[in-house]
């Protein structure tokens, strides 16, 4: 079987996310329905490193391209690359790099060892007028210092449950988190949260039990406490999509090194 | 009178751009219909320093607002800056400050000794998923370094005349150009371009030449050669407007400082 693993950039906004689902578009459909032309017509099976939720984007997801009836003399990395983005036209898709994957037990989703996602705030008083679906407009000024070193007491192996989403599927809420870095940019608070594995919405719950801290709603020093408490209701509510961004995946050999 | 310097972001991409037109929306026109219930129903007159094309965008635009019918009691700048962004609403335009004018000879056009354009060029196969509006997409790789160092040769004062709009209504072809520098970042190349003033056109067309010297498609020291003919068939074509941000204003006293 002829299988290649895919680089995928994507605007989320008007996705009900990664996977299929009944109640509309999503980025797995899309990019199925675009590689069929590749499989002598039959949408093929395309599996990613994270099952991004509604609204959120991507700048490096990686995703495997199984296709059973293609002809593989004919398909190069560069032509399945190209061929998709053709086929993905109008939609906020594109496919940045491809790689012929010849190692029959990597997976994305499994063979990952790192996944990295950026957050992005836009701290100012005006809405945004070039950003709106790609920040978390937050118009108290937020202290990005504190929140920074605040974060640090999340690093490492914890369980998580307070910062889970009540429908998470995880077998179980211990995670370990490898970085936290949370830094201002003029008006644009960017945070930067890597681990080998998330929770259901960690990353989101995490940024806006974080922003209670930043706009001096909670104490500095709350974080160790919520952990404590293993619930959901200990933390602050579930930052917005929109600021969202999946922005790579590590894996122990990567399949793009050429 | 009540006069109000207002610093603007707008996402250009669906304007015919800063001046009213009867075409289409403008953004004068938005931001004077915003501004009406402000100065007793009227819609009233507002200047800005530099008169955006169709599609071109703005971080840091600056405005006049002249509100001859308002109860100057009742404005502060802080209830400008909300009441504008709250009838600007939901066009993609917004005040990021707003700052009481009581020089009678302050005008952002005249009184403006430098204006700053970032322009935008994402190189890479895959068209922007994410940037679609934001950035001029070109798929040849472009040299950088080649580029800035080419861009070096336009500092200072000419005539850029073979930079110029045919429709350009300025007096005169002479300008001076203070900074003009290229810089990659991974996918991006960022061009900084600062001077007094620029002829119509001008940034455009100097980097839609300055992309054929990054492809090879024109010698690297064509630029000097370029000037001396005068003529804008010498150069090369307008780069998009999707790729240009009027991103700051000078002025001798900064309105906004407070």
């Amino acid at each position: 079987m002829t299988r290649f693993a895919l680089k995928l950039e994507y605007d989320g906004t008007h996705f009900v996310g990664w996977q299929r689902q009944a109640n509309g578009p999503s980025i797995q459909q899309c990019l199925e329905q675009a590689a069929a032309p590749l499989n002598n017509q039959t949408e093929p099976t395309i599996a990613a490193a994270g099952r991004t939720d509604a609204g959120v984007h991507a700048t490096g997801q990686v995703a495997l391209l199984l296709l059973p009836d293609a002809n593989p003399a004919r398909l190069t990395a560069r032509t399945i690359r190209d061929a998709l983005n053709y086929h993905l036209q109008p939609h906020p898709i594109v496919v940045l790099e491809a790689a012929l994957i010849t190692d029959p037990d990597w997976h994305p989703r499994f063979s990952a060892i790192a996944r990295h996602y950026r957050y992005i705030i836009l701290n100012r008083p005006a809405r945004p007028a070039l950003e709106a679906t790609r920040v978390w407009h937050v118009k108290t000024p937020l202290d990005a210092t504190l929140m920074h070193q605040a974060a640090q007491s999340l690093l490492g192996k914890h369980d998580f449950t307070s910062f889970r989403a009540t429908a998470c599927q995880a077998n179980s809420p211990l995670r370990t988190l490898d970085r936290f870095t949370i830094t201002r940019e003029d008006n644009h608070i960017i945070a930067t949260i890597s681990a080998r594995s998330f929770l259901h919405h960690q990353v989101r719950n995490m940024i806006g039990t974080l922003k209670l801290i930043g706009d001096h709603s909670l104490p500095a020093d709350s974080l160790p406490k919520i952990l404590a408490q293993k619930s959901r209701a200990a933390a602050g509510p579930t930052a917005p999509p929109t600021g969202l961004f999946l922005s790579a995946i590590d894996f122990r050999a990567d399949p793009f090194a050429s």
